[in-house]
């Protein structure tokens, strides 16, 4: 019994390992493609990377794949392996089902869609013509409908897709958070909005030599902890974060000429996404749980490094003089104090990306409700132009004033991601959470920060975050790490106290 | 009928696509270890090259290929492919037979052995170890003789091997080149040794900003046409080139602080390698006919960009002026003459690598003659420091002091590259002869050169050479841009009125 039980383990180890070592090529050819790769060679690499991923796909809905899976399903071979194997035969059967309980025709069919889609989509948000973009969305819509069925679910439709991002969540619990939140932060916005103060900010678009911008980049990531012999930092359009293996984490930023903050946020921000990856626990290499336990866990990673930490006070009492010397001239009239304000400044925004802490979230509040109720058929496509802005104006009192700044904003509905966009708020909300539970722990957290330790703080988060992979769920690891489950509470009193501060609210 | 020999085609050209599409990620990956790979992530990244190199292995010896090849061989099928499909089938064939006549445990074994032996080789040249060393050869020459058993040969056992890297080639061919290059080129290098006249080359070993260094192969690698939407240029420790597909030829050359000639050189060189590769027929894309005819072909364009050209007197009369402008300090006090002879200074070096456009020859054919008496059983490896400094002596006139400096230097015979080596002199051969060709057919050749004018040299390569790929053999492209049979008397009739006269020679 024991030879077969060996067997099964090492032959399902050596095929998750095969999957991940083909997942491992196509996030270099990636990496590659948008950092430099020659634009002559870019419509051949697409097709390379097709091949590799239909390879991959192949093994992960294989026959032996399958025939693993039943394997441990028998409570005999099953329950009798470690955690780790637990957890890899979790994450396995949950792909091989996601994909199998589709028609191999409906999936291939919907990948072509959502391709095309996202080429609409860009047309379609250039020109301002929602029109264009409708009746593809209305398809991605019915076909996400139709894999909910075949899926199933339990309670509301949306859970399905919401598990696909953050395993566990559901629309109750997400209801109830946003709910707290909406409640208390509209009101703090509209507070904002309604008062004379607005810290000055103009320094910061004075020119700022790329190259310097560089060099501040990787001296901040350096003093973060970000392991350079396990990674790299170039540059790209957009910022990401690719997490090859624990050993070779890359992150890219954009500098941009004109504005000083763009690029240290995004490289603290992918920095903070590169630490996670970077301190995975080896025991994990080679499997699926090698890499973070949901999208919201990952995203609090890079929220806590740009916001708890890159906005905070006692980070530019710390840095500003070190920012200073970078930028001598162009900073030489500016107090840390005066740098703090400035990159705090908040503004309702009519675009996501743009927004600043406190109305973040509430550009997510909208698009949740919106994917919601589409999923549900509670509403249509056809109507969510009108419903943006109804939205729009109940959170942020602004109103877009065409759907390219409005509903055509974001890529992600062009790409079939419908439940994905919560985790950027639950992202927000667990970084609040983890920082109050870290500052009880360590104690002297501003401290540490002020003297530039920083590297204390990594490693609590390593301890409490980062080495669990994806081993446990994301509520089990917020449970340890912080003694509760998910709370927004800490995120709420968190911008209250802190925007009160600086723009000086009765609250 | 129609339809099944479609069927055939299609299948078998979509089967070679995925082996070129695996290989093409794989050079990826190979390239992004030697430029900038984080050191953490070398041991995974190895694993995963190997995962796909045996998977780009198992489809070129598959039953599926086998059966593809066996329905072209019947005439019926065969005859009617187009050249293109045919050469195509000849190549797969060749690759096909290589592995599938060597038994699997025993190809195994060797790739094992050869990977061991590249470490110890390192070893024993560091510590000038040869005992150290020897068995390894002695067992990586003996799989050697078993592959000849198993693949077959005619007339001498070494053809089999040449064959490798120069379709067609034979010793017969290759003892008569040589022993014409022998017989003038020995004398040649012992008059030059015996002239008191040495060029100043001093001021080329001063300390020259790498920024700037890469600033001028940037320049020069634009001038000669070089394209860099379907290329770029970095540093890696060793220069190479990598051609991924016609779209993406990358380069590397090395930057050294007190080497000014090293990085154009190499910049040249890799240059000329990358022309080749960017400029295969779109035709031939997704085939394995999209590369090089042979490596011997190969070497000729990179020599021909290196040597020919950026050795010569014309194309200093037109760049030094530019050069000068990177390094004005430096330069200031040189002329395009001084600059000439400084980079064509000959001088007998114990290491091939290190050796002039008169002496590098000889290197090889010490080398040549030491493996064709190896590989056919008339010398053994414990002979061979005795049998290099032999030979040394005859072609040189310099002893190696030690092993390191002699038989170990090179990393070839670890690795079981046993009939590379002539490639390299067969390189020069082409150069020269391919270089006379070009001077007729275009007339004013060194006029265009001093005109910066190249890229009409580079059309006439294009045109004659690279557009061929592997679609023919050399001998044939050889024949066709030259009008006649390789023939080493172009090359030693160059480098005669070349170094005749820069040494002021009575010949």
């Amino acid at each position: 019994m024991t030879g077969k039980s060996d067997a099964a383990k090492n032959g399902f180890l050596e095929l998750v390992k095969r999957i991940r070592y083909y997942n491992d090529a196509i996030a270099v050819l990636y990496w590659d493609l948008r950092t430099g790769a020659p634009r002559k060679g870019v419509s051949q690499r697409a097709e390379v990377i097709g091949m590799l991923s239909s390879e991959a796909f192949k093994l992960t809905i294989s026959d032996e794949m399958g025939s693993y899976l039943s394997y441990f399903d028998d409570p005999d071979n099953g329950s009798r392996l470690d955690p780790t194997m637990k957890a890899a035969v979790r994450e396995c059967r949950k792909e091989y089902d996601k994909y199998k309980k589709i028609p191999e025709d409906k999936y291939r069919e919907y990948v072509i869609l959502t391709s095309e889609a996202e080429s609409i989509w860009e047309d379609a948000k250039k020109n301002n013509d929602f029109e264009l973009f409708k009746p593809y969305l209305e398809k991605i819509v019915d076909y996400n409908q139709q894999f909910i069925e075949l899926w199933g679910y339990e309670g509301n439709k949306y859970n399905t897709l919401l598990d696909l991002y953050e395993p566990g969540m559901t629309v109750e619990k997400l209801d109830e958070i946003f709910s707290m939140l909406r409640s208390r932060i509209v009101p703090l916005a509209a507070k904002i909005r309604a008062v004379d103060y607005q810290p000055e900010d103009q320094f910061l678009k004075q020119y700022f030599d790329t190259g310097k911008q560089e060099e501040f980049s990787l001296f901040i990531l350096d003093r973060m902890g970000y392991d350079f012999d396990a990674g790299r930092l170039d540059e790209s359009e957009h910022p990401f974060t690719t997490g090859i293996n624990p050993g070779d984490v890359r992150i890219t930023t954009h500098y941009y000429p004109n504005d000083l903050i763009s690029s240290v946020m995004s490289s603290l921000h992918e920095g903070g996404h590169a630490l996670y990856e970077q301190n995975i626990s080896a025991d994990l290499k080679g499997t699926p749980l090698c890499e973070g336990a949901s999208m919201g866990l990952h995203e609090s990673q890079s929220r806590f490094w740009e916001n708890i930490i890159g906005r905070s006070r006692s980070f530019w009492q710390k840095y500003f003089r070190d920012l200073q010397k970078f930028f001598p001239e162009q900073l030489k009239d500016i107090s840390p104090e005066d740098f703090y304000r400035a990159i705090n400044k908040v503004e309702p925004s009519l675009v996501r990306i743009e927004a600043d802490e406190v109305t973040y979230n509430l550009h997510i509040m909208i698009r949740y409700e919106i994917e919601k109720a589409l999923i549900n058929g509670e509403i249509n496509v056809a109507d969510l132009p009108t419903v943006w802005g109804e939205k729009m104006k109940e959170y942020l009192g602004i109103v877009p004033p065409d759907d390219s700044k409005g509903v055509l904003q974001d890529v992600h509905w062009a790409g079939g991601s419908f439940g994905y966009f919560p985790s950027y708020a639950l992202g927000n909300i667990y970084s609040a959470q983890i920082y109050n539970a870290a500052k009880k722990e360590i104690g002297n957290f501003h401290e540490l920060i002020e003297k530039g330790e920083l590297k204390v703080i990594k490693e609590w988060l390593t301890e409490n975050i980062h080495k669990h992979g994806k081993l446990q769920k994301p509520a089990e690891i917020i449970m340890q790490a912080t003694g509760e489950e998910i709370n927004p509470v800490y995120l709420i009193d968190y911008l209250e106290q802190k925007y009160k501060e600086i723009y000086k609210l009765e609250l």
